[in-house]
């Protein structure tokens, strides 16, 4: 074994779809004579294919038929010792898993990953905002003895800066005061169009502008996906917690046992609560175009815009999301476009002015820079 | 030697001023039982104190006195060795030299540092927008068998994620077509007082914002020094070498012999260059409000305010710093104050809107919680 092969980063991917492949792609465009990344495992929800580190994916244009040519069947249980089993092979070797999945199954192995030595690295949100018992687990495993890390930036905002941000600041003995910010890109779009700043863009009604949102592929297939704001309660139960996780002393946040402790607004019409279908949806949105209008008027009267917002309070212990007001003036108004996010950090050395950080929080390509980003702290 | 002590990272600090001082706090606010740095050298120009890794510097209130009673004098040459030193007698160990100077004979030694094998993390700009052939050396070294890392968030923005954010997408394959921002804290401060982005704000004359930012110790002692654009013209070397060497190909950007081949723009009146003075400078600066007046009152006409900016445009292959002016909807009318900086990233992922950092650029808190989070990133 040359020395240079006990650099080597191990890499096992489950799910290869569009953020995965475009890992993929990210990871082989690494100039080769430097690249540490072997990816030694694919896998999909059906199919697995296995590489000794010798033979790693190296072939950016051949490996997906190559994986799709794969007999193997996937089977999640048996990707942590495969990838333990290799790390005892090689001096100095070390492994990661980058979960590209939404899947909880999935989420819910991290732990055991963990504890076997393996980091984990993902956009996926489900363990880092479900059940607090999922979280502790990964917190204690990552904590013991030769437990591997949780990396997890592109959870929220994708690419964007803002976990590790958050991470250091935390880690350098900063105290966070409050976090606040627009971290839906839907949720985004929807109100930058529905309520802009300046006073002669248009004013469609509400209903029109979730249709084309729904068009343009902003929403999922069924708007009440992101209505709800469950993506939002997601974000900042992850926030918050790795807040009380990683803060010097003691805070006044609650204990989330999930993002369902989160207080969350619903946008969705009671009325239309529990439609099984999105063109069902959509259809009926108009119907409530009054309530929505009602609410952009009274905001407009007092020079101000609607924006849906999630709220870290550390100061008052609050964790909510929900339709806020801002005058015209401020950077949720004016700076903010597209269907960006947009993220401001109060903390005791960012003070009075926050540190803030906007841009695409979504996209494929944003999304496993992100998680690139994260596998490059392990070299 | 117990397994623990094999994940110790020395840690040396030349410089034990504001930044200095502020940085072996956070670092000893850190847990103790998870703490993986150890400090074994503080130096300022004067005198060194050298410790054993069993007796580093672990006591956050009396390490000042302990350090002022030393008796030894700084000798630069001798740090690389002592820590090179140290870290042999100890496998797994690491040592990393923090310079929180501006000095220049500290800078010169990082090619040498680094190439024993010592990662260097700095505030300091000069090694990096210095001599073409210091940087060169640098990249050599790290790039060498066995070399140190160069960590140098803190050198634009301070605490703010830009550096890193721009080693990530460049190290994952992103595109950078331009980089345009604020990057002085002081300028910030001087153009978003003399012209605000709202018309009924005051329009104090530039002489007088100059002389109350100077009082309230956001320029340098002498105002030339930071109206001279120099400070900003050595952020965008350091953008755009990083730039140059951490793309995955070829760019259109000069190569940058030092920071005086950027295209400055001087805000210091002609008859004023030279004067040895700050207050005196201070005392002839009226004499040329009414042309700062005109430029304020053209941009104003059409609907614009006048910011100081530096670009690093990757596509014209142009890197230049000047007095530019910005419609007063765009964020760096809107959304910059205090003397905020603003960095926007325009790349072929975040395109068409950037992807934007904004918040303090300067301060001895924010400054070192870079320095720290670099420092994290060697555990």
């Amino acid at each position: 074994m040359s020395p240079s092969q006990n650099k080597d980063i191990l890499v096992g991917i489950v799910g290869v779809g569009l953020v995965g492949g475009e890992l993929v792609k990210q990871i082989l465009s690494i100039n080769k004579a430097k690249n540490p990344f072997k990816i030694v495992l694919l896998s999909s929800s059906r199919k697995a294919l296995y590489t000794s580190p010798e033979n790693a994916i190296t072939d950016s244009e051949g490996w997906k038929a190559k994986f799709d040519a794969s007999a193997e069947k996937a089977e999640l249980s048996k990707f942590g010792g495969y990838l333990a089993g290799l790390v005892a092979q090689g001096k100095g070797r070390k492994a990661v898993i980058v979960d590209n999945t939404s899947s909880e199954d999935v989420a819910r192995l991290y732990p055991e990953w963990i504890a076997q030595g393996l980091s984990v690295a993902t956009p996926n949100k489900k363990a880092f905002s479900g059940e607090k018992k999922t979280w502790d687990a990964i917190l204690a495993a990552s904590d013991s003895e030769g437990g591997g890390r949780w990396l997890n930036e592109s959870t929220v905002g994708a690419g964007l800066p803002v976990i590790n941000t958050l991470k250091e600041m935390l880690g350098s003995g900063d105290k966070v005061k409050k976090i606040e910010g627009v971290f839906s890109g839907t949720m985004s779009y929807i109100f930058n169009n529905f309520s802009a700043a300046s006073s002669d863009a248009p004013k469609p009604v509400f209903s029109e502008v979730v249709k084309v949102a729904r068009e343009k592929g902003y929403t999922e297939p069924h708007p009440a996906d992101d209505l709800n704001g469950f993506d939002v309660a997601r974000k900042l139960t992850i926030l918050a917690r790795t807040v009380s996780a990683l803060s010097h002393s003691q805070t006044k946040l609650p204990e989330l046992e999930s993002f369902l402790d989160v207080q969350t607004q619903s946008l969705i019409p009671a009325p239309l609560e529990g439609l099984a279908s999105g063109d069902e949806f959509v259809g009926k949105l108009p119907g409530f175009d009054e309530e929505f209008n009602k609410l952009r008027e009274e905001a407009a009267k007092e020079g101000q815009v609607l924006r849906f917002v999630g709220v870290v309070d550390v100061e008052a212990g609050v964790v909510k999301a929900g339709l806020e007001k801002y005058p015209v003036t401020h950077p949720f108004a004016t700076s903010l476009g597209g269907s960006d996010n947009i993220i401001m950090f109060h903390t005791e050395r960012y003070s009075p002015r926050p540190l803030i950080v906007q841009g695409a929080g979504a996209g494929a390509a944003v999304t496993a820079m992100g998680v690139l980003g994260d596998l490059l702290k392990l070299v």
